[in-house]
Formats: structure tokens, C-alpha cells, sequence
């Protein structure tokens, strides 16, 4: 467990691919900027230089690469190196962390493959992380849809989108369950909308919150 | 928490780097494989193709690369692995494995390195792990002969050996409590006689053992 230090705000963006949830995090980076914010923009697996090293362990190569238990252990090596090198330091800065993915994304993704694994990720994350974004944006999109956009990208980086449409799905309610589980915290957005719609819905619900926390 | 299965026997080889446990793990294996037994000797951070990958990133580079969380997480991932994909498969086969290094390295060095990560490395092992060896042998020898021959090696894999003396004099005191700490699984040789000295020792323990199961 490490402790929250400093002023900043910490924001994560989750969803199923190709649901558009990396675009609206860098929209709103940027549209954050442009009032004068100092924003750090990262992502997970990854985030970090050690973190990225890890990444490319975990979205490289076979789908059955790794077994299950050893994945939720690696993401979480990657995510702790992500928050001691990068989330931490720009947190006591006072800054702004918009990340592309976060424990949510473990939780619900293992979870989904294999309901039984919920435990040991809450136990993991007690354990080593211990840390929760102020705030959670859930695009929340079709599977059919967002599948199809995932596939166009051909990024190399495909373990996780080869698993195919009903896996998406279950993913998709994995995330609406976890809206449920944490309401406080994460909100729902409707992804099947323009995205300039989705970023302005977005800078509007994060004005409320700067707002509130002011 | 895996389950043991089969009727297969784990020995573990355990000691500062230069101790000579990786030369007397290979002896022992050739021993024990004239006699007629299914051996399969392994080492750790690797012993599985994960967990070879896994260990690149723990032996190269920077020593301080990793925080010692991160470190810990990454040495269960590949524990993990090594366990799934070698151990276990092969102990269900009846066979007996030899691994050079185990959790107890883990123990010893991130707990000598802070004593006050002990706990993690536990906690982390109850629930990812859960195995001990049948057997371990704590190959014991002073840091200064052990380091001379370390040093001789140029692996190219020295973010441990690099720490110097004195922190190996310190790995070897952790190694030796071990030994009070697990007594009924420990044993401690003595590394500082000849090599076939050594063997010889260690292979007549082994028979004792063996012939105690049978």
C-alpha cells in the first residue's frame, strides 16, 4: 500500500477496445491544457519504462502465453512501477493523471475470463497498489461496434481483441457491474455517440468535478 | 495455492552467488540420472519459457531498475510460471526436480535487502504459490571466496553480484537463519571443501532421503 501524496487528481479511463476510450482521454488532456492544467497523459499496461517492458510481455505473443494467475501478477509489477515512476511523482506535483486503464481493467477483464480470479486481483491490489482514481469515465459501447474499430487498428498489440465478439460482451458487463459496484467513483458514458459529443459531455462532467473539489 | 500432485520429489539448491550450489545441483542430477531416476534440473528467476522472458528483466540492466515491490511481484510471476509449466508437470510424471534457487531467495535477498518487506514476499507467496520444496540445501559459504568466484563468471546478469561483500555477508546470515527458520526442510553443507567432497555429501543425504520415502 502507498500512500496518496499531494494535491493532484487522478483520473482513469476504462472500457472494452475499440471503445473510444483513448481518444476521449487525450481529448480531454488536451482540452485540460488548453484552460491552463498541467496534465500527464499515460497508460496501462505500460506508463512507465519498466512498466512498458512488462507491457510488451503481456500484449505480445500466444493468448496462451501466460496462465491467468501470472497475468494478474504481471499487471500488477506493471502497475506498481507506473505508480511509483509516473502517477506518484506528477500526484505531489499538484498535476492531473489521465490514465488509459487502471486496476478496473484487471478487475474486470480476469474476472470475466474467470470469475473465481476476483479474489486474488482484490487481494493483489490490496497488497501492492492499494490506490483508486478520484474519478472513472466507463465509455460504455456495443461489443460489435467497438470490436470492429479494435480490429481496424492492427496494432500487433492484439492478444486481448483476438477473443472475439461474445468475450467482448462479457467484458462490457463487466464493466456496467463494476459502474454498479463503485458508484461513488466510476461513471458511465454512452460511447455510441459523435465523439465530439462524448468530449464535450466529458469536459462538463470534469468542470463539475474540479469544481467540487475547489 | 496450487495443488501437488503425483508422487515426484522437489529439491531445492539455495546460497549467495559463487557458492558453487549451481555446480553441485548439476552433479547431483547427473548422480541421481546414472542411478536411473527421472531428473530434471531447473533454475530460477526462468526455468519455463515465461519465465525466462520474466528474467531478462530481472538480471539485466540497471540494479535499480525495480523497487523492491516490483521486484518481488516480477520474481512471483515468474515463480509462478516455472511452477505451472516445469515443476508441477513434472512431480505429476513422478519425476524429481532440481531447481537452483526457489522462494527462499526471494526471502533472503528482498528481505535482506529490507527486512521490512518480509511480509509481502509472505503474503505473496501463500497466495500465488504455496509449494515448498521437500528438500533444500543451503550451500554455506563465506562472501569473500564466494564473490572472487561470482566475479570470475561475466555473465552479463550481475545486478545482484554488483552489491559487494558486505551485503553478501548479509545474504548468507539470512541464509543461515533460514536454515533455523525451516529446520525440518533445510539442511546447511558446507561450501567451503573441495567439490567432490561436496558431491559426495550431498549425494549420500540424498539417498537418506530417498530411502526414507520409500
Amino acid at each position: 500500500m502507498l500512500n496518496r501524496p499531494g494535491s493532484g487528481v487522478f483520473i482513469s479511463f476504462e472500457g472494452i477496445d475499440g471503445s473510444g476510450k483513448s481518444t476521449q482521454a487525450r481529448a480531454l488532456a488536451e482540452d485540460l491544457r488548453a484552460q491552463g492544467h498541467k496534465v500527464v497523459l499515460t497508460r496501462e499496461p505500460g506508463g512507465a519504462t519498466g512498466a512498458e517492458a512488462i507491457r510488451r510481455l503481456l500484449v505480445e505473443g500466444d493468448p496462451d502465453r501466460w496462465s491467468p494467475e501470472t497475468e494478474i501478477l504481471l499487471f500488477n509489477a506493471a502497475r506498481r512501477d507506473h505508480l511509483e515512476k509516473t502517477i506518484l511523482p506528477a500526484l505531489a506535483r499538484g498535476e492531473i493523471v489521465i490514465t488509459d486503464r487502471f486496476a478496473d481493467s484487471t478487475r474486470v477483464y480476469q474476472g470475466t475470463a474467470r470469475a473465481a480470479l476476483r479474489p486474488l486481483v482484490d487481494r493483489l491490489h490490496d497488497l501492492v497498489i492499494g490506490l483508486e482514481p478520484d474519478l472513472t469515465f466507463v465509455i460504455d459501447l456495443d461489443a460489435r461496434t467497438a470490436l470492429a474499430r479494435g480490429l481496424a487498428r492492427d496494432s500487433g498489440e492484439d492478444r486481448f481483441e483476438v477473443m472475439g465478439q461474445d468475450f467482448q460482451e462479457r467484458l462490457r458487463a463487466g464493466f456496467l457491474a463494476l459502474a454498479r459496484e463503485y458508484p461513488a467513483r466510476v461513471q458511465l458514458v454512452d460511447g455510441g455517440r459523435a465523439p465530439d459529443q462524448i468530449s464535450a459531455d466529458l469536459a462538463g462532467r470534469m468542470q463539475r468535478f474540479l469544481g467540487a473539489l475547489a
